[in-house]
């Protein structure tokens, strides 16, 4: 499994993940052509130092699955840098086989790289099985995730 | 009230605020002078244009609560930001007055100027005061938050 920051090119493949979800299914809009929307999006998480997002494929060059890695500063923690995890897809045919478990292990190793002291994210109530699997991994559950939708 | 951007010389009062609460104290360190470390976080924060470290006076000058609002891109919701609140401090003799309240509404108010989807944030599962003071302002407790502390 290589792991690589997302070029433009992918932008299609990964918004295809994004949607093929039973919560992301909702939400995005896997038109071909794209929305040009999701590019502009693209162009902002690319140009910004503290946005990581990746893409995992297999040795034949087969994108795996994406996750999103924000690194965001604050004055807590004595100044300290946050890791979060977000938009974390794996592709259906290719579920259950460790593949998720590499992924957050991996960005688990990025953050340390890049001194954060924490890495964080939210996981829906909905989600149950995501639950257990980021609890086995270390996560703890300590805090309530709280969303506004306009 | 006034809201405004924190600037340089308002870090040691706002981490007076973070350090002078239940969770924050053991984390905190506000001895004078300051750790050189909170005025290079601040110096981060301050030069990005996706962080708002944001400040409440009152009509007198004095500082009555602190937060932190960040905008993140994302490729999710169709190429949507989001807004995260953090940070969320008001002076101990001043709570209860109604503060909190006004600081959240401006935060809301201000990612809605900001084009962002949602405004989302974690409450620490220790604070149920907080859980409710947010379900009140209409965020939903959806998700959990999942913290791995290094």
């Amino acid at each position: 499994m290589l792991f690589r920051k997302a070029a433009r090119q992918d932008v299609p493949s990964i918004v295809k993940l994004l949607a093929n979800d039973k919560l992301g299914q909702l939400r995005e809009n896997d038109t071909d052509p794209l929305p040009e929307a999701y590019y502009n999006a693209f162009e902002a998480i690319n140009k910004d130092p503290n946005q990581e997002l990746i893409v995992v494929e297999s040795e034949t060059g087969d994108l795996l699955g994406t996750l999103q890695l924000s690194f965001i500063q604050y004055l807590t923690y004595r100044g300290g840098i946050r890791a979060q995890i977000e938009a974390v897809r794996i592709r259906e045919d290719v579920r259950g086989e460790g593949i998720g478990q590499k992924m957050i292990e991996w960005a688990i190793e990025r953050a340390r790289e890049r001194k954060a002291h924490t890495v964080q994210l939210t996981t829906d109530k909905q989600r149950p099985d995501a639950l257990r699997f980021y609890e086995k991994l270390g996560f703890i559950a300590s805090h309530e995730g709280m969303k506004l939708h306009f």
